[in-house]
């Protein structure tokens, strides 16, 4: 079971100007083959087919316990493209007659107007939607442990990729902060690795071999110590990560690596505003007066 | 954020037989365009997405809540198949020219041995992948919560065949509980299509129009109250739920509409053991102790 | 524009048995990449899209008017897949627990019972759904009709090798009829490459090369001079048929191609009952007789 | 059975200049999820699924000949493409080495000059193909008719989004029209939903609720009264449509629902010239002229 | 460049017996994700997309050498499907209305036998496509040969399971062989990762950890050296393969590890006879009697 | 089995200038419907699949050497690609804080940069995958060599409008190429279908019916005699190829057609340098030099 808390992972800054094409190259890290839909689900799944539980019990515990963390970063990828497209559209008029979504025509990134309401969706930057070809859950530990190294191997480049391609800062903070996440998660199945077959996995990193300091949005994190903490996202379980999370930082500011009770601190969720011309929520002033007047609730009018 | 417990909403029956067909049907629960992969995601992305989230709060509080109980849907699903799929190979011998998968050959859900090492994997009854294409997240809050009404009602239809495909009593036990729960969800968004638009919406319910009282395996959880509760899934957040759901209960056994405070108490993961002719997870006896004697946990050997 | 006439091209006899596995393989000439959703939807928008439709007038006739035809075809390929499913689930019991659609976990074609209720969907045999990359709308005249002979050519293939798969004398029917009129279209497409290029295509029928008189339902309808027929399918329009349609018949029982006014005579649309472990339609006796009391109109009861 | 009439169902203006950008935009409204291929093929399957045609006929009246209207859609959507494109390549040379088409490589739609002929496709604005995955004929008629509401619903919103991203005359003449129709199809099924499970889905529309007077080209056909008319498409059959079609409009300017006989007068085909540069169709002055004389047909030159 | 050799790599052994049972199974080896259309085509892609060729010089001759070897593999798969495939229809009548391939209704490999004439097909043992989404090619070398390190650990896994679903020779022959060459490309790129990160990754193999020759049809190869020879497959390049592949062979047999100059030895390839119950090739022994004499080639009839 | 050369089958022009967008409409001809990936795994396909081999040896052979050809094909439009997009990126920094990837983000073909390394894949100009469906193997000769016509005919329109879309000399001499060399394959399987049914395909050619001549970078390769030439692409085998090609050239400048042994000249295969930005391949200097020295070969440095 999963329990819900209404925070994002860290504080994503606002935006000075609307951004839609940099939504559009974020959307890859979301639904693309190496998004973080894809990180979730294939350890969602391997948690779930995870067999001889208790016999293996630290490894079941690293892979149940970083999918809690993976659906934070769906979450925050989300958010990131929201805030990026939110006020690309518009020309000070509701009337349709006045074309006010003629920006979307010449945009690549067509599908978050179209089908969505200026939000992101599960597809990748060309608009393909991911598959659940995108999981491997094979139930051999070694096999499925290579292929999340693997993995997180290949999200690295690409997300080193898309912070090179914008200049935003939203999306800059978000993909710095994955990148010292990310990183944590491939030290981590390293390590399982390396515990099971003795290969020295770590030494390979990182992959592509630039250093995280390299990106000043990854570099903050890392000097808050985000490399070296392994977060339990659990109240009472996965309470053996510790067999595994231990030792010297193999990556970032030199450290020991330890385990984090519960979850970050967290940031404040944006609340981004209706959007008229995609009907988005589709409410007027007096209509959400009159809800939260019904409804008895503080709707902050 | 998302935190993590390791248990599950209900305590699945074990099998006395393995029954890979019925893991062959379930799995449409799980991948297909109906599955708990799409009431998962679909809320989960429109929780994202939801504009004028303070304006709305009642509102975006019912989307994000649900969104946490599906992913223990999910989660329930996948332990469903497993347990079906769950010892339905073998032939006494762990020599490959003794073809301990010779079973296989002949079954419609070969992906689950193959691709899977005898687990589910998201993809529906004939092993196509689950799709991105299957969220609707329009911005626009009737559409959405039309389109969640319909989901759960074509979701429910899915659910029904299903339980009259399979007389495996694990199966039913999650079908049966998916019922009610998914009847929760029904009634919700049939509520708050109401409270926004006035339509009368509760009375089409239950479509297909047979009563969860004739599935007894859903009727069990209609007696305890299932059907009544809406948990919050959250230690601090969405304490608004009570602005929708409130009110005598439309369907079921007669009593008021309840929020109930965190999760179910929930049941025990089951803990399958190695499948040595899928190498899952590819540890012999010896290889367990060892581990365990290395990372010092209790694997219970 | 269309009209819509509630007949079918031909009667199809009712069957004596369910026989689901047939209705499984008569999916593929449905939704298979060589199925009748492909020859409609390429001839439709292939007449949609043709240009100097004044200049070549009798050309786009010639396949605006076949387009018509298909669409009854894709409706006669549905009826007979309902009428091979119907009857194939239930043990006399309505009850859920009684397993009434046991007898699906085996089947190859579970889509028919899942996502359809005992019905016929836009997918090929093995449940894969039909899509858009099956239609080529080159402009290029030449490169069109050179692709429409060849689609022709591997739908009959097709239909030749799922006559051969079943004893079912409604799909035999069926498949007679569209071998037929089938051999109709290749022939057409070869006259109208023949006009432009001047190569004798039709020398090269049939492809396979066995004489439909080899397929006794066939057979039938070349013998009532099928073979021959080209119907406009329309009331006043497309009057130039004949300059290409014209000539004796390159195939089948001797005789001149003729153009024939309006469309074939036809045939009854069957009238499935209810199912009641589908929920197809959901209704019982007496709602039947409700609404057909309340909305005025003669409900057979 | 269908038949076929050489006309659109309203006339539409000629464009003064070449526009690709809004035939990709448009492309979405033929090919996309909510596209007319879509309301088209479901209600067409759901017409050849219907069980008890005559216990419940005026509800399968209703579906089958809406989707005799829903073919003449997909045409008007697709002549609306071809126009929107007609002249946006050439140079004034046909040689090749002059690069012709050069204005295809910045665009994004390039899949209707690559694959087509600068022509319209069954794809959406990305280039992905329709997929029959995109219907839904479950067989249960309260759950197929809220599938059709909800579809209509989803549709409509595209349509004002896709209105709102250009200035084209030709594309919103064309989405004006749709609106007004497609608010029939959602009234019609409101109106079959409320006879059968008593809720009063009227109430709901318009969804997203900004009325279509407010759209200009819209507007031109509410004030013909086209919101109020349901077509029969059928020269003998569909008469029980008025048990369901009656009473005032519940949208749009006031009056009496109608059912009308036959179809609507309809307006001119286009009938766009050749594109040597796409060799569509392929031929040259000359070359028409010589299949003219040679098949004797009057070919305007 | 590529030339051809008119034989198999090895030779497949005839079989007693159709088995299209195996032949589904084996289906996933050639168009599955782990197949070898999988293994061909990412080292075809990497080897064209290779950047600093000369400066990396034995690193991009050993992909582009081993891209060699996996044509033959997906040769090889084809042929050993296509020998479990042949004679598995008929009754002994070519009359169609006989239903001489009545066999397949019930087959779960369908497609075998409808879009193909009894033949393999790039797909999936449930006849989904091989797609291009299967291949990587991320320009960075290490992140490419890790991938390819976990694609012939993945691969293997199938293998492995699929030899365990059959008894039949041909099929595990195959296997046998693919298992022992398939673990000379893991130790390939194992050897290629050590070199570029230290990390000595071949003590990871076997994944999963149980010995080829454990499979009597790979001992059998194993046996032969089979397992320390890296071909060539070209007449003058790909001259500093040694440079990698060199030293005592990390499993099987002890040995040196050894650069062998061009091509296997080899083995017939099959020559099947007609199948005229699917028209394949769909010629009588007269017409290949007249085509013999007219094109004066040998037949051998 | 196959041997790799390493070279390609012509010299391409090195550019002045990079040019993704070039880059990107090619890859239409890579990854496309009508791509080399599919000329290559239809022959490919199609030749492993052949029956009777024996009886019909010419056929035979004609498709398999083809398929030899069309190796060179695919690797030849993937180096065209990578030669186009060489250097579209990049800003003089290496600090990925500068953002030196921003070029991509207004790109259409983002793949090329995001997946890809700055390199070629097999997808088509949107991104699709290229996929197994399509592949057309039937067994029926006449059906699969008029398919084979067909696609040749559907092949060369795409490549004559990637021509017109751009004025890039490398992609123009690949197309002119190419143009010249799938004449060559029309004209076999045309002379093939000729020899076995009688009709006289070649009348058709060219289709569209613009010569070859028309393009200047055609015209080139026609007057060096490539469009009589058919290469063994073998050592040995494939010896009746004449046969089938022999006699007057159908097309281009007059002269005989003539079967050549083994394979063209051949061009040089491009060396292209590394590219920081895209970490591909992922070293600096230092490294390779260390590399060169460790492994003993001469890395150019």
């Amino acid at each position: 079971m999963f329990k819900r808390i209404d925070k994002l992972q860290i504080d994503l800054p606002k935006l000075q100007q609307p951004d839609p094409e940099s939504a559009g190259v974020v959307q890859e890290l979301l639904g693309g083959r190496f998004g973080e839909m894809s990180t979730l689900n294939n350890y969602m799944f391997q948690s779930f087919n995870f067999r001889s539980k208790k016999k293996l019990r630290p490894f079941y515990e690293l892979i149940a316990s970083i999918t809690a963390e993976e659906f934070g970063h769906v979450e925050l990828v989300s958010n990131t493209i929201n805030l990026c497209l939110d006020g690309s559209t518009g020309n000070g008029s509701t009337n349709p007659d006045d074309a006010p979504l003629k920006q979307v025509a010449g945009m690549g990134n067509k599908f978050n107007f179209m089908l969505g309401g200026q939000n992101a969706l599960p597809v990748d930057s060309a608009g393909k939607p991911w598959t659940g070809d995108n999981v491997f859950s094979s139930g051999n530990l070694v096999n499925d442990l290579l292929h999340n190294f693997y993995l997180e191997c290949g999200a690295r480049t690409h997300k080193m990729r898309v912070y090179e391609m914008t200049e935003n800062q939203t999306a800059r903070e978000l993909i710095g902060y994955l990148l010292v996440r990310g990183s944590v998660h491939a030290v981590a199945y390293a390590k399982a690795l390396e515990e099971v077959t003795g290969v020295n996995m770590m030494k390979m990193l990182p992959v592509p071999n630039l250093d995280n300091a390299k990106f000043s949005h990854a570099q903050k994190y890392e000097s808050l110590g985000e490399h070296r903490k392994l977060y339990r996202f659990s109240d009472d379980d996965y309470t053996l990560l510790n067999r595994i999370w231990k030792g010297p930082t193999p990556i970032g500011p030199a450290g020991e690596l330890e385990v984090v009770d519960g979850t970050p601190e967290g940031g404040e969720i944006p609340d981004l505003l209706e959007v008229p011309e995609e009907f988005a929520p589709g409410f007027d002033e007096e209509q959400f007066r009159e809800l939260s007047k019904r409804l008895q609730y503080e709707a902050g009018l």
